[in-house]
This record gives structure tokens, sequence and C-alpha cells, in this order.
């Protein structure tokens, strides 16, 4: 891991890099991964995943996408002022790199939550989960992206987990998906592609830390974690904040 | 909490909130945290705190400015193609609020971390901090932010933790600071402001959540890693990838 050491915070200063420690990199598994975003999206879903794909690609190529409507910043900020009733500044905004008709092709699509999940005026992104995710070779949910994409409709028939706060909203808004209440995420494999949900926000960086696990090698897992002083849920049926219900699986 | 529930994940739907929701806000203590933006930034160190912020946000009056040399959007990119030898696209843009001469008077001024903290060509981050720092009610660094804070000449003579893994460096640069080896984070009152400092990226979150606890209440902290489902670690003391070191405090 000499590049990941050297790159985030390790013991090397600018430019030091030499073509030694370059061609220790493992260009094998270059992948894309797309983020999908929308008004409201929560900023850690996106930034979590995001985080650890930066540490990913020290060793291996990576490209992240921010995929939206348009190529307007996307804000973070509720839609109604009702939603913000001490009128806070507290919403960044974030540039996307591609609207939903110049993203390139995926090889993991990745789906944030957020409040902005529950918005009726997403036809366009929901259109883009519903095209995009039977292309890829990997879906990933974050949080209430579960809902989302169950709101796309490819969850269907599925299992999926989600944030335990907004449990009865988008279990009874979303009939169709068996719901797991006690996962830190859920892994479904009855088609392709898989499809991977985490529960809520922070849950999102253990499952991104198990994919790289799965996809990459544990290793690679390991530094990341440390780099980041991340304690680890490695056991996806460990969930402190698990509802008190039960489901059949 | 009805308006957390609400806002962010709960049983609420679009514009549903009442003058008699919005009445339970406390309006007793508004704040505005300032959180310094330079290139190479750690996208976690921002977020992290900015999710926090948005949930204290609906109990208590809160905004943040995002604060950087000019108001083009910071990159998150490595400075030279070296530090990126797979050319990989992983590196959002955030646009800050305000420059180093619009940014409004501060209560709290975050200071964040991340590979950039080295740029030696920070002179105008490295004085808007040490210009700052003087006037606010408290000074909070995440990750390598203590570094770039060490560097600023804000930590001479204080005790302060960083992340572990860029221990030697970040000590051997900044010897007129007592860095503590075993610390998820270090609360230094030696002079006003105080200072308190993160380890590594998600210790950041810890920080925060114990930051919230502190100036707000521990409801509030409480509900708050429960929606972002984090496994708190409330012992500061307690350090998971603590230096095998001593220290003299």
């Amino acid at each position: 891991m000499v590049i990941l050491n050297c790159i985030h915070a390790g013991a090397c200063l600018f430019g030091l890099f030499t073509s030694a420690s370059a061609a220790a990199v493992n260009t094998s598994t270059p992948l894309t991964y797309g983020i999908v975003l929308f008004r409201m999206f929560d900023v850690l879903d996106v930034m979590g995943p995001t985080e650890v794909l930066q540490f990913v690609g020290a060793s291996f190529k990576t490209d992240i996408a921010y995929i939206a409507e348009t190529m307007e910043p996307v804000t973070t900020r509720p839609i109604f002022p009702s939603m913000n009733p001490l009128n806070n500044s507290v919403y960044p905004l974030l540039p996307p790199t591609h609207t939903f008709e110049t993203a390139p092709e995926l090889d993991i699509l990745i789906i944030p939550g957020g409040p902005g999940w529950r918005n009726p005026s997403l036809n366009a992104t929901l259109e883009y989960i519903r095209k995009t995710a039977p292309k890829v070779k990997q879906v990933i949910t974050i949080c209430t992206g579960s809902a989302l994409a169950a709101r796309a409709g490819i969850l269907t028939g599925k299992k999926a987990t989600t944030n335990k706060s907004s449990w009865p909203s988008t279990v009874s808004a979303n009939p169709n998906t068996t719901w797991i209440p006690n996962a830190r995420w859920v892994e479904d494999y009855s088609s392709e592609p898989p499809i991977w949900s985490s529960s809520g926000v922070t849950a999102g960086i253990d499952l991104m830390l198990h994919w790289v696990e799965q996809k990459y090698n544990k290793e690679n897992a390991t530094s990341i974690a440390k780099f980041m002083e991340h304690v680890r849920i490695r056991d996806p049926s460990y969930d402190p904040f698990a509802r008190n219900e039960t489901v059949a699986v």
C-alpha cells in the first residue's frame, strides 16, 4: 500500500512519487462508478462511498461519475421553506460531472438516500435508475437510497434494508420488497445484477468496505478503514439500530 | 425531536410542517460555523461535520459558511499528476459560500484535513486561520486539519491529536504541539478559544457528536447518531487506532 500511504496522509511530500511506486499499482480492474444525485440528497451517503473509492483509486483505476438531471450544482437544501423553519444555511452544493443523458457506461450504480427521495418530481431520476440498473454489474444503495430504488421499481421481489428511522414510511410505500429490519447491510443475488443495500448513512461505509474486500482484496479494505480510523462492522447481520420486528427471509 | 424526525427520514411527507411543530424548535442558540476549504481537502472531514450540523439545524438556528481563497469550486483533485498515477476521476468539487475576505463572523471555526494540508502554497489559508482563530468561541480540527492548524501557528504550546497514519510527518513538522498518540479526540482549554482536535476522518463524527452533547444537549446527540446509524465512541481516550507511543500530558 505504498501509494495509498503516500497519497493520503503518509510520510511523503508532494511530487515525490517514483515510477517504481507507480509500477506497484494494480491496473487490472478499472471500474466506473456512478452516483445518482438529486435535490436533498444526504451528503454522507454520497461522500462516504466517495472517500472509500478515492482510497481504492490509489491502487486500482477508478472513476466516479456524479450524475444528475442537469449540470447545475445539486443542492441539499429542502424544497419547501417549511422544511427549513429556521432558515438555516447548512446545505452545500455538489456539481455533477454528467447528466442522465451524458453519463458514461457504468460498472457500479450507487444510489444515495436523503429526504429528497420522497420528492414527487423525480421522474427523470427514476427513469435513469430504471434504465441503468439492468446494464451494470452491481447496484449499491446507501441509507434511504433503497427507498428510491424501490420507487424506481428495481427492488420488486428483492430483499433490502434501509435507514431504520424511516422504516415505517419506506416499508409501507414499497410493499413489493422484502425489507430486512435487522441488518447493517443486505446482499440480494436473486437476479442480475446483485443489489446491495445498506442501513442508515454510516452503515454505507461498512457496506463499501465490505465491497472493497470482496471486489478488490481484504488488505485494501483493512488499510482504508485504518486510514479513515473507521471502526468497521464486518457482520452484515449485526445491527445496533435494528428494528424490533421479524421478517421471513 | 419532532422536526428532526420529520425533516430527514421520518414519517411525514413534503410540506406537512405545522406551526405547532415549528414552535417546538429552540431558537435560543444561533451559531455560525465556518469550514475552511483548500485544494485536496478530505471530503468526509468536511461532510461529517456538515451532516451532524444539518441535523442540529432542525432544532437550533445554524449556519455553515464554506470558506475558501476564491469563489471557484474547490477541488479534491491532487495538484500534481504524479499523485494520481492512474489518472482517476474520483474528485468532487465543492463550491464555497464565501471567500476569506467575505466570510461572516464565526462562532466556531472548523478546519478539515486531507493531503492538501501539505501544500506549500497555502499562505492565504494559513493567514485566514491565524487571523480568525482568536476571534471565535471554539476551534475544531478534523483529522489532519490539526496539522494545518499547527502550520498556521494556532497549536503552539497546546495539545492535540491527528490522523495516526500521518503521525510521524505531522509530529516532526510541528514540534511545538504536544501530540497525543492515543485519543479519539483531544480537548485543549489552555487558552481561549478552546481547540478540539479529532483523530482521522470518522473520529471527526464522534468529536462532533460530543460537541452537540456539550453545546446543545445529550438528547440531540443521541438522536443524530441514531439517524446516522453511527456507532459512537464516547470516550475521547478510547482509541482503536492509537499509536504505540507514550507522551507526557
